[in-house]
């Protein structure tokens, strides 16, 4: 399967381990990477190493982060009384994205599903059900709008119940610029449902 | 831009500088690399640096490898009186794929392209008409099929000629499993001209 000789065999061989990453990618970074200056393939080479090293869960939201508290948490003109529940990392930037959401966020590193043998324990629901204990006035539960999204919606508005906090859904709807003729039905169902009033 | 805290947000944007990875394939690579085992993201660390500072040109072919000649110039099995010309490795390890090809190579790493003021001091032409000088009996063109590709094989052809060796080039065709509908006026042309007889 491989037919460059020795390391540069080996840089590709590596290079397609990683996801999304087939063999013509993994050709064509190696061969980039022979062609890049020296101290930039050190720069990122040390930045690979590092990050993996020093990354680590921000001990409030969870999120991935380089210190103590991430810079969310850490900010005190955030309201910290807002907590938003995301799946992911990722799904934290998106809102961030937004530049709307002023409150703070909880990462919870996945979704239960029973499929996949995920578990409430698997995920980071302990550490949620700890922060309520302070002052919070509102939970957001931002999970995907996916089966394994709805059953940890579900799962963790009744672990909040009890405590009395409110505790929120985000909308399903129609995309904005999405085309009526090209969405799911359920999709339009939930966007009929969830209607407001103009 | 980036919405990722110190180490994270670094390790992004590196990773979206290399070509084909955009921002959302490198904050995928990102969470990836943080999830790997740490001698794994070590290894891979390595290995970068490792074939950027060591892979080098084959000094016969002028293909990527790790030694002064490649394994397939230092190889007694095959002919080296034939020799084929193609711009870069990856069309090397095209032509190695095929299992047939049992001559030798010349690596030009790149095509003359006067648009892109690429002459033919720039690719390494003048180490193939040194190796010429030895016991070469035929010289095979195997440039891509595009404008630039055309070009240089012209190119070569007339600067083989004086010397007497027999030059050709790969065919023009149908590729094979190739749908004749969806293939453009040129190639048909090109393919019906080099019909063989059955």
């Amino acid at each position: 399967m491989n037919y460059y000789s020795g390391r540069m065999g080996e840089l590709i061989e590596q290079l397609a381990t990683l996801p999304g990453i087939g063999t013509k990618t993994a050709q064509r970074l190696a061969f980039y990477i022979v062609s890049m200056p020296v101290d930039k393939v050190e720069k990122l080479s040390k930045t690979l190493v590092e990050t993996r090293k020093n990354v680590r869960y921000c001990s409030e939201c969870q999120t991935l982060t380089d210190s103590e508290k991430c810079p969310i948490c850490s900010n005190p003109k955030r309201d910290h009384s807002t907590i938003m529940v995301v799946e992911t990392t990722r799904d934290l930037a998106a809102y961030e994205r937004t530049g709307k959401y002023n409150g703070v966020y909880h990462v919870l590193h996945g979704a239960i599903s029973p499929m996949l043998g995920v578990g409430p324990d698997d995920i980071r629901l302990k550490e949620l059900m700890r922060r309520l204990q302070g002052d919070v006035k509102e939970v957001i539960i931002a999970t995907n709008s996916t089966l394994e999204g709805e059953t940890t919606a579900m799962y963790i508005s009744k672990l909040i119940k009890p405590t009395g906090i409110k505790t929120t859904r985000i909308a399903n709807g129609v995309p904005v610029g999405g085309d009526l003729e090209n969405i799911d039905e359920v999709t339009l169902l939930r966007a009929l449902e969830g209607r407001t009033e103009l």
